[in-house]
């Protein structure tokens, strides 16, 4: 063995005994991955990865997913050797109250983890996201001798992650779109919780990655150093293709149980440990030993990391010089910052004398105003483009002819629309938005949960928003989805109520720049209030506002609406107040801007002691009694929809009118 | 043309019309699916669909799933045309208020609908669930020279079908699985709502398919019934494989606008329509025309029906007269009865001194008690069986080699694996169950909500349910989730406290035959409560009872708890009562249950004049205003977990009994 060769491998038992003691020392924990995969991480860490450890937010940096977040002992190992600012003691930490070492990591929480991952599939579909950002923003931004967005993605993917059906998806569009810089590293180990691998996934991981178009390299022996740089090589050298290599590694290396599933989740036992270090001459004592030397060499990283940024910092100097205009368009895009005057007319662009328009209709319309505006804004639906009017006319196709495109083709794959799209958020330089039905939300609940997570700037189109979609029936009227969206802490979720409130939530959805928002939007034309009779739609800004109210002071009743139901809360209550009742319409587009609002807001626009509150909105009521209480009503759905005409289905439902004058006649009579 | 082929070609035009009239009738629908496809449905149900229009119930018919449901008038016209309970006029009233010709088809309520579809992928990965209880069936219950089991399932699957990831799971599992008598026919048309397929998935299908280890066949012609034929000859011939044939369609086929996403979603338009009839040589009018040599041809379909049933009568007879015990286990299943005395014991398998034990290690117990009495269980887990404690010890894993296998391993694939418990629920003579972390329901909430719709009996195994799994941290730990169940309607959601009321849980799930089940257990140890001082469980088929009160009366304050927290409840009321206020504790496994008892029970439970509530529990608190109304306090979560021991979480999040006990006393000096 050579001094190099004798060298790597000691780094890599540092990175696996690193993880092995850690899970010890928190007695929970997966040891198995990090002895199994140690290899193929330094490999890549030591020899192609381009980061700056003291930087780690450097724009060009190449991006690494740990995909089987489960492994983040590999990870942290990594972190910690390379020089990031993960002290030993984390590490010592693992799994611990405020540590920067959880059980999964966790993007925002420690330096260098670029993604939270540990739902497999999401870390596969995230780095597609990330690779169509640099794409994006290289199309863009680089110019002739310019290359100043020119970096790689890498991830290791388990066989998990393969199983999962995000993962297809992603791949199939990552095939798609040629992404020749997405290099994946999958580490087949065979193993799984339930067993052997072959008894539940007998299929050719690698001919089904050659059907999607990628380039697949190996199987290459996991632990074989040279192999890895070779096939990491020829991943680099296919630039029109991204590029899977299958390395055959061993799970829990080194243990008595390797390829058992006994070691996938829990620590090895003392007994075990002992005969993991002995069998790689590892010491026994101290736990958590990092050789000199192994530090030394990995610590390397710093230097070069420096090198590299300070490198790619003459050249954006060059690039700036040269481009003043340009960079400073993508620096601010860095900076997550909106150009100035940015939302400038965005309130003129409805008055009261536009024709009922739908709100997905009118969303369309602000959405191609701001693309002139804020030039980060990329997205797309998940074949449904038309129906959501999430086109952005004249801003191209993105495809792998051009990836500039603002115009994202996410295919029908709504899962992996809302991972790729936490992707390139995560990425960053780009504002990324998907589209889909409401009710099609549902096929992407584990991406939306991580971009609130994460804190992301993700934007959601959710439109057909109810049972107003009429025809198409049940399965495609959302009922409870709001709801649903509502309980995700995090999730800011907005209903406008009219074209003037949807360029409101399109305002409020951009000024949320640390976490995802849910436009939701209806398929069926509404009027556009006039704004000379009711209250500025700005009001949405604070969640909910008091719309209407003829009398002064507290009222005797309040309805409450929101969305094409605000609607009917208006023709109610102008009925109860011919009637010669003291009634206040609340148009409430968003229960989360809401309730951060102070409790004196909150209590102006819904007093305390008015006890006689009734919702209406055609979703579940369920969770309504958060403001009407037990002592009012909702009306909405508790069961769901049918297949007729809209008309029809507002009619037999009873989410009408008459029925909010109805509960509200009940509650004032109680 | 042969008189044969003419024949043909007029069915396939009847279908074709039938569709583009209703969708014109309508002024809503999908033309283009049933034009392009209706020559592979017509020569399928023509040539080899094995079906009983008279008895759309049959057990051993043919399975056929319309998997793009928005092609619903595809299925309307061959369900009237063969035979089945569907008149003109419920063609002439499609997707109108009452009709049995919804948007999309919706199993229950059309005869001879086998799967609600629309959601795409669902309908594939239905079909996948169907051809496992087939041949679980048939490994239990044929015998020699009675083959009483003995069916396909086919199905028409579409391009977004196969861009869905639940469609990659399924068909991996499939082709793992050798379900050879599963045969999809794929109608390529190559045009999406967006454009053009290729601009999105320019994957090689076919060489996908051949990786999961199916048989594909084709491309062949669409529009040519000879070639179909065939290829449903070779698929069938292929036992050992699932097969997929390609078949090149045209959307829209013989509209002006064929071969173009215009067809795809919206009626032709009168103008098209008349050409349409042009083209094809159809009279213009009377529209919905079936020519009566088209009726009397496809109404054949109600005689062989009835004589494949009778054929099938007569050797189930022999089979019931040669194994009586045998047959009669069978008869029942597929009758979804549950054997005599199957619920005997299971009140007596937990003991006030079980040792503590977690609600999912309990479930574990019941649950091999259980198989031993219902046969009919039948299920398995994605990937996390040891944890979730869904083993049934010495019931065989289901596999390739042996399909009675009672355990099923999904992979990790949580989205499959609900889809697939719905097609063997649909299929029937199983009790289908699914097993994931709680935190993982969220891959598969669309076959959830399809699984209330069509008010099947699916039961769900969801544990980890709280920050109490602790260390793996926030990706890992619910929080949105319980309410998010809830929030479907027809979903039946319970949380046991203990391991008593967790065989009470598993009771109500095996009653609850209408519709799915979600049973929500624990990570970590819970004391058995000692029913001898406390209620009996059996109240949780009520949803919710009072637990404990010492006093006699209404009660000052009363504590809400669900799952592990109903013992943080207990501790506070003893607190509360040791000081000497009136207090309640209620334990409310189940939302569903409790709101579906009558209002005086639930008066007795929670009476109205008693506001001073709080609940407790460690999910997000929004949502328990339902309960607690605005006057009330719930104790639970607002944000994310996070990654550190459980004893820790509960302490930092504050969801404890002295927080319970402080909330109750705010709000009797309230």
């Amino acid at each position: 063995m050579t001094d190099q060769a004798a060298l790597d491998q000691k780094c890599i038992n540092t990175i696996r005994f690193l993880a092995v003691d850690a899970v010890q020392k928190a007695r929970s924990g997966h040891p198995g991955t990090p002895m199994g995969a140690a290899s193929m991480a330094y490999t890549l860490w030591d020899r192609f990865l381009k980061h700056n450890p003291r930087n780690p937010r450097w724009p060009n940096r190449d991006r690494f997913v740990l995909s089987p977040g489960h492994a983040s002992m590999l990870l942290y190992a990594l972190l910690h050797l390379t020089g990031y600012d993960l002290p030993l003691e984390e590490l010592q930490n693992f799994r611990q109250w405020g540590s920067k070492t959880p059980g999964h990591p966790e993007h925002g929480l420690t330096p260098g983890v670029e993604a939270t991952t540990g739902p497999l599939g999401q870390g596969f579909a995230n780095g597609v996201g990330m690779a169509i950002a640099e794409r994006w923003l290289a199309d863009h931004y680089n110019r002739l001798g310019h290359k100043i967005v020119d970096h790689y993605v890498y991830a290791i993917v388990s066989d998990g992650d393969m199983q999962e059906g995000v993962t297809s998806e992603a791949a199939s569009l990552a095939g798609t779109l040629k992404l020749g810089k997405l290099i994946y590293l999958y580490d087949d180990n065979d193993i799984q919780i339930e067993g052997p691998t072959d008894a539940v996934f007998s299929e050719n991981v690698a001919r089904r990655f050659l059907a999607y178009g990628w380039q697949v390299l190996g199987p290459i022996d996991g632990q074989d150093i040279t192999a890895i740089e070779q096939a990491i090589g020829e991943a680099q050298a296919d630039t029109g293709r991204p590029s899977l290599i299958t390395c055959n590694t061993v799970i829990g290396y080194g243990s008595p149980a390797q390829a058992t599933a006994k070691v996938h989740g829990e620590p090895l036992g003392e007994e075990n440990v002992r005969e993991a270090k002995n069998t790689l001459g590892w010491p026994q004592e101290p736990a958590f030993y990092v050789p000199d030397e192994v530090r030394h060499h990995m610590q390397r990283a710093v230097e070069r990391g420096q090198e590299a940024e300070q490198e790619w910092q003459v050249r954006m100097q060059s690039y700036r010089d040269t481009y003043p205009q340009l960079s400073h368009e993508l620096d601010a895009q860095l900076q997550r910052e909106l150009p100035p005057s940015w939302d400038e007319g965005l309130g003129d662009l409805f008055h009261s004398d536009t024709k009922p328009i739908a709100t997905r209709a009118a969303s369309g319309q602000v959405l191609n105003y701001l693309v002139k505006r804020v030039h980060a804004l990329t997205g797309g639906s998940a074949d449904l483009a038309p129906s959501t009017k999430t086109i952005l006319v004249g801003y191209g196709d993105l495809g792998w002819h051009q990836y500039w495109g603002h115009n994202m083709h996410f295919g029908v794959r709504e899962h992996a629309m809302g991972a790729i799209v936490n992707g390139m958020a995560l990425h960053g330089g780009v504002i990324p938005y998907a589209a889909t039905f409401l009710t099609f939300s549902d096929y992407m609940r584990p991406p939306i949960r991580l971009a609130a997570m994460m804190g992301l700037q993700a934007l959601y189109v959710f439109t057909h928003d109810s049972i107003g979609l009429g025809e198409d029936g049940p399965t495609h009227q959302p009922i409870e989805h709001l709801m649903n969206l509502r309980a995700v802490p995090g999730l800011t979720v907005i209903r406008p109520a009219d074209a003037t409130e949807t360029a409101e939530a399109w305002k409020a959805a951009l000024l949320n720049s640390k976490g995802p928002t849910a436009l939701v939007f209806t398929r069926q034309k509404l009027p556009v209030l006039d704004r000379a009779d009711f209250a500025p739609a700005s009001g949405l800004q604070q969640g909910a506002y008091v719309l209407w109210q003829e009398t002064e002071g507290p009222p005797e009743v309040i309805l409450i609406g929101t969305g094409s139901e605000v609607h009917l809360a208006l023709e109610a209550g102008m009925q109860l107040a011919s009637e010669g009742i003291a009634v206040r319409v609340v148009s409430m587009p968003s229960w989360e801007l809401f309730d951060r609002q102070p409790a004196s807001y909150r209590d102006s626009v819904l007093p305390p002691p008015v006890k006689a509150r009734v919702a209406v909105e055609a979703g579940i009521k369920l969770g309504w009694e958060h403001y009407v209480g037990l002592d009012g009503a909702a009306v909405g759905m508790e069961h769901f929809g049918a297949s007729a005409p809209i008309e029809v289905l507002y009619e037999r439902f009873g989410i009408t009118a008459a029925n909010v004058v109805a509960q509200a006649k009940i509650l004032l009579k109680g």
